[in-house]
């Protein structure tokens, strides 16, 4: 980012109250945890800024997430975790749904409070490997006799593991709306809802708190236009140079790593860095 | 269909010249065929009128397919067989591509004279069980490195060997597109030029030509659009109750089944039934 909109950039956020973090792509890369996430988000609280985790990743529960970035040295409460399936079970419980989910094993789990039985609704994650011909075209056919359709997340893309971009949920829930003609609600970011409610968690306004990401379409503009006061790309994870120029609104600051966005923040917390 | 709109109809296109016949779902339904299918394809080619077989069908090779249509009686010269593979072989070999196949294995002996290596383009049908995340990711990692996009077809949905609707090609060139921003280049119906090859065939004109189909958008809308003269929706096959009118143009008529159609056509070609 050149100098100049860095320091328009400082002097239009001078107050900024809280953080919202992407994980994959921001903290983690694939397994590993990116150079100087853990002391970056100690620097963030030791500043007095409240700090949440926002991520669509749902090829692990919340508690193996949780657990995955603590064995990084990153603490992270559950309540400071915010992933889609806890809203999505959310809306199940409150409107009387059973889901017929078609998301990785390892994140059912977190649907083991949900009705066993009863009037389903399609639940679509990241499934990976469990996104078969067989398991989309029962979803498809449950689609078909009005059963509502909930998507987890609607991400194109992800960085796997080999460093190259993979397919994420998004396809998968193009598809069936495609054959289905039924139109996906969506629990993860860019839901509005989404990232109000980690907001609202911190007990800030919308207007006062930045996200830093990797997606400039989930993170980046969906952050924007939710409301929230600034959002940061990052040029690490799945980020391709000119994504920042894919999106409307485009992104408050573009940087190199949670490094740089960090030490942004901090100036734009404490009237200059 | 009325009698009011039927006679109008036939006032309008009493000269009906060639026919283009769908094959799954008009002919077939399933693996039986559907009554009378053989029997008005003689009526039709009786009178007169040349007939074409145009489908979408991406699960047989042309080889097989016709194999099938013979094993019930229905004749048919490979020449008078137009699908998808064959356009989009001419396309992969006047431009220099070998293929990334996502197709169904019976159907790959229809790219067997395509280039077996070289710069590539992706090649996607209806794969059924060969649809695996790894597959639509292998084709998805192609593209994004630029490879062209060739689309067999875009259908929805199929009526499936258990009588319900099954998940077609389409969903899953949406996905792609979706994922990897790249367009396909579409060679079945409901193309332009896939259409007009048929009519062709048959020394016609496309408005003298009648066709007939159980989907309303890749056969009768697209028909219509390509410039068609007349496109019969039958309630066989995939129909669902008020297909017709999801669709701009609508059908120019809805019967029963191809026999209806066949009478129809039939009263169309000779000033009246």
């Amino acid at each position: 980012m050149c100098v100049d909109r860095r320091a328009a950039l400082m002097q239009s956020y001078l107050m900024v109250k809280g953080v919202l973090l992407d994980v994959s792509g921001v903290l983690l890369d694939g397994d590993t945890v990116l150079p100087g996430a853990a002391e970056c988000i100690e620097r963030l609280e030791s500043a007095g800024l409240p700090v949440r985790f926002v991520t669509n990743t749902t090829r692990q529960s919340k508690r193996q997430l949780a657990q995955h970035l603590r064995s990084h040295g990153i603490e992270v409460e559950v309540n400071g975790l915010f992933a889609p399936a806890a809203a999505a079970c959310a809306w199940l419980k409150k409107n009387g749904y059973a889901p017929h989910l078609l998301v990785h094993p390892d994140l059912e789990e977190d649907f083991a409070e949900c009705l066993a039985s009863g009037p389903c609704a399609v639940v679509i994650g990241d499934a990976a490997q469990a996104f078969t011909y067989d398991s989309l075209n029962a979803a498809f056919r449950k689609l078909q006799r009005g059963a509502p359709f909930l998507a987890l997340a609607r991400n194109r893309t992800f960085k796997d593991r080999d460093g190259l971009l993979s397919l994420d949920a998004g396809a998968f829930v193009e598809a069936l709306e495609y054959a289905s003609g039924t139109k996906a609600i969506l629990f993860g970011k860019p839901s509005r809802d989404f990232f109000l409610a980690a907001v609202e968690s911190m007990g800030r306004h919308a207007d006062d708190v930045v996200m830093v990401g990797d997606d400039v379409e989930s993170d980046v503009a969906g952050a924007l236009q939710a409301g929230i006061g600034a959002a940061i790309l990052v040029r690490t994870g799945k980020y391709r140079a000119g994504d920042e120029s894919q999106v409307e609104p485009p992104p408050t600051a573009v940087v190199a790593s949670i490094e740089e966005a960090t030490r942004l923040i901090l100036g734009m917390s404490a009237d200059g860095d």
